[in-house]
């Protein structure tokens, strides 16, 4: 996958840590990681004992890195976000086998004494990637070069990034030129680049939005990981100030038809799809008149499959708009709108 | 002046700090402060040499202190944002006397080491406004009790702290309950509280909003300091978070009649006022359905008094809103609306 060219790199390939995950859902992002980049991933490791497998191979720290791994990718989340004592040996011995650590988690593993101690006396260095190493800038507003296309959702957490990474993937499956830009800490592992966009001071939102997608080809098209909604009452400046910084001509809004409120906030509806739509073209064409919608991504998993052809055909008549579920189907229908 | 139930105050009376400012303009923080808040400054003192007075005794810090004051206020702003040498040493003059220094400048005095040092040794402190001490927490969207207004702009620096401070003081003048909420340095040296809302990281824009206007009695008016503007394209996402996390029951909109683009940026056309009011109401309508536009302030300062009352009048025909400049003339017409 293309890097971004002013952003720092993570190492890899990846040795997979999975704790002691026992379902797919606990080990979540080192399953998207294998599932979004098979060649960055060597080998799994965990705690002993009954574990879910990512079908890797099973591979000591040592092994990991005589295989070419140069570092181990926390692959799970925590329960309430701290990292667990039992987990810190088995990382240890990542760094103490010449691994790097790369970690999405909110706990900066870097600022744990022992983690820092040990990365020095081996050589190694833990990267959290929800700590960017961008030095943060604000925004120019100039229009840049290239094509540009972002997620936008009437929610959080219901489609954005894999909606992005599987549009990107078909572009380029198809003879596009396009390159996945991740603005939360998944995407920024599966990508090997990114900023986590939630964690920038409020002042460079923007900023960090251009330094993500910089100049390109002309025919070049950035697909950006939305985050957030306009719509919810916690972020949506986040999301306002990504979409001015991307400067989108292409949005495609993401949705999950079994919500009917902002989830975890009852009082909030969501938006209808028009509203949603409107909206964004609306604030989005501040910085890019030419901003367009190319198309609307359900999240149907809670429907049955003569629920989801359904609704994906209604939806599409109704908005007059190619409608897709990227995991149950293909993102064809969008993609013909991007390439010439 | 009230203040913010859950946020840190900063110590007072002054003594305001003029460095070597030869214009009021240079001295503008100081200013403002003297003038909102009289009561709050006790004397000024600086480098040897000519230098602008704020018109308030000349005193030392062992002075100042002598008589109540608490600390230091940087009452100027450098070029270039970096602290001058030259400005150390009577600063540091201040520690010493047992006064601690309260600064609004990026620069954070508390992580230069003679400062440090120095407040450590003297039993004093460095509070940097811009860097507050309030634990950031994400936004709830709970409606609030209370009544709050916030002022927005078509574009930054136009008014939007001077409006507010003129509200909340002519609220209480004319028996109203009202508090000022600052979101910028200036404002917070003048409310003694208040967060730097620009300087916190982006999931926590709205959350700073809430804790920054908590629960109030049902009469109580938060007069909160609007910042950016919906429409500048490098600061919406903090202007959009902030107007959610406001819940504003009113807006007051201002403008800057002589300005056509956003400051800086040619390139970007400011809106009309229409559209201006249209999306805050549209955007604040989220959070707080009943949100209302009660006047719009125009900053004249461009213009001779004729074309001044041509405009102001014009402008409130048109939009059949109160229309004032809160420096040439009265609030009243806009505390009238907010008043029984």
């Amino acid at each position: 996958m293309e890097s971004t060219a002013n952003l720092p790199e993570l190492p890899s390939p990846y040795l997979v840590f999975l704790g002691d995950a026992t379902t797919l859902r606990d080990a979540k992002t080192g399953a998207g990681v294998a599932w979004w980049r098979p060649e960055a991933v060597v080998g799994e490791y965990g705690l002993p004992g009954p574990r879910v497998s990512l079908g890797l191979p099973e591979l000591t720290p040592a092994e990991a890195r005589a295989r070419g791994a140069r570092a181990v990718l926390v692959g799970i989340a925590p329960d309430g976000g701290q990292l667990p004592e039992r987990w810190i040996a088995p990382l240890l011995a990542g760094l103490e086998a010449g691994l790097d650590i790369v970690s999405g988690l909110h706990t900066r593993l870097a600022s744990i004494p022992e983690f820092a101690q040990c990365a020095a006396k081996f050589g190694t260095a833990v990267r959290d990637v929800r700590h960017s190493d961008w030095k943060p800038q604000v925004a120019t507003g100039r229009k840049r070069t290239g094509r540009r296309l972002l997620t936008v959702g009437t929610d959080c957490a219901l489609g954005k990034k894999y909606t992005a990474l599987a549009i990107a993937r078909r572009l380029r499956e198809r003879g596009g030129d396009a390159t996945f830009r991740a603005t939360g800490q998944t995407g920024i592992l599966i990508a090997g680049s990114g900023i986590a966009i939630d964690a920038v001071v409020a002042d460079f939102i923007s900023g960090a939005a251009e330094a993500l997608s910089p100049d390109a080809s002309p025919r070049h098209w950035d697909v950006i990981e939305g985050q957030g909604s306009l719509f919810h009452p916690l972020y949506a400046g986040v999301s306002l100030g990504l979409l001015h910084g991307s400067q989108p001509d292409a949005i495609v809004l993401c949705h999950d038809p079994s919500r009917a409120t902002i989830d975890g906030l009852a009082s909030y509806p969501l938006p209808s799809l028009v509203e949603a739509i409107d909206l964004n073209l609306r604030l989005g064409s501040r910085t890019n008149p030419a901003i367009r919608c190319v198309g609307v991504s359900l999240n149907t998993s809670s429907l049955d499959a003569a629920e989801r052809h359904r609704v994906l055909a209604e939806t599409g008549l109704q908005l007059g708009l190619p409608c897709i579920d990227p995991v149950a189907g293909s993102v064809d229908p969008i993609v013909d709108q991007l390439l010439p």
